[in-house]
């Protein structure tokens, strides 16, 4: 059994977009049996920083071992399913080359940008560089159903999750049809459907347990 | 035979730094043979961009096999050496989320930061998330010698790398004294030594070559 551990509530801001998100949507897509586990987000210490340094979620528990990071969790689920990575050597490197560019050539200039703001001069440098990188990107995609091994894999869900949260927390930095498309087409499949209620469905739980706390 | 792929020349200020020294650094490592190739700097061009979307270096060639990101290629690497990843799965997912830890919780913050500039308004906010996560990083590694699995493994290599960079090209954003002992540990090794002087040295030889050319 594996157990996705994440906060008990969360504003309504990130709500849909909590990283947790990613690995159901792993495990809906394998059909691995799991459980979503919370702590407290109000109390967040110690305890919560032994298992995750950066006090951040998700983060795994998988048979007596634990994992941080979401792409490091996608990975490791990766290995367990052809679901979602294929067996073939060449396949196995298309996807874990295009799971890093998801992290580290598009997400690390998209969440800098949602930190810093589009207003900023600094901001506006960001959303130049995330420009010039979603032009390339939608460069590949155009020719592409899915991003690696010409079929689905787990380098779509951390893609196409990167993409979402960059299109509703900063809007995208220009037009890109053919990633609009691919958002779309991406997040149309029922493990995505099913693991993003099941999150808005798992913080609403959560303003119900702090209302009756308060009262 | 593996081959590594960059630049036949950059401008002084990347050098030893450009990230083929992540995979030099592993193939040393590992005593894996290889070869370094080079593309042209000045003529960045499709062929290019078919083999790297981002138009970036480096990419590995392996058996047939051509990767690009540097992180999936130390992963890729990594899964070929237990000089690089223990074969225990504890090992093997500590490795793992460290090395993703390296790349999307560090250098997604350090890089937009040398983008931008700590002069902005923008910068000293990415500044400030850069300090807070190397205080967090700071704890752990006070107590650790190596940063996954009790041992020298290749999140070491990109996390040692990320931090020399970012102490090279920004200042690190505060007072780390063991983040600053693990940057010596780690880069004291001869793997590293003879990485960093290869690359230093490939580079001066482009400069002749353009020299020649002008000529």
């Amino acid at each position: 059994m594996l157990t996705i551990w994440t906060y008990d509530w969360v504003p309504n801001g990130p709500r849909g977009y909590v990283r947790d998100l990613r690995l159901r949507w792993a495990c809906e897509e394998a059909q691995f049996a799991y459980e979503v586990r919370s702590m407290s987000f109000d109390e967040r210490g110690l305890e919560h920083f032994a298992r995750q340094p950066f006090g951040q979620v998700p983060f795994l528990e998988d048979d007596g071992l634990t994992l941080f990071e979401s792409g490091a969790c996608l990975l490791h689920l990766a290995c367990k399913s052809d679901k979602l990575m294929p067996g073939d050597l060449a396949g196995e490197a298309e996807v874990l080359e295009w799971t890093i560019a998801a992290l580290n050539s598009i997400e690390m200039v998209s969440v800098p940008l949602m930190v810093v703001g589009r207003s900023s001069q600094g901001g506006q440098r960001l959303a130049a560089w995330l420009g010039m990188r979603l032009t390339q990107l939608e460069t590949v995609i155009e020719s592409r159903e899915w991003i690696a091994a010409g079929r689905f894999t787990v380098a779509d869900i951390l893609l196409a999750d990167v993409l979402r949260q960059t299109k509703a927390m900063t809007g995208l930095p220009g037009d890109y049809p053919a990633i609009e498309a691919y958002i779309e087409r991406v997040c149309a499949w029922p493990a995505f459907v099913k693991a993003h209620a099941d999150q808005l469905a798992h913080f609403a739980a959560g303003d119900k347990a702090r209302f009756r706390q308060r009262r």
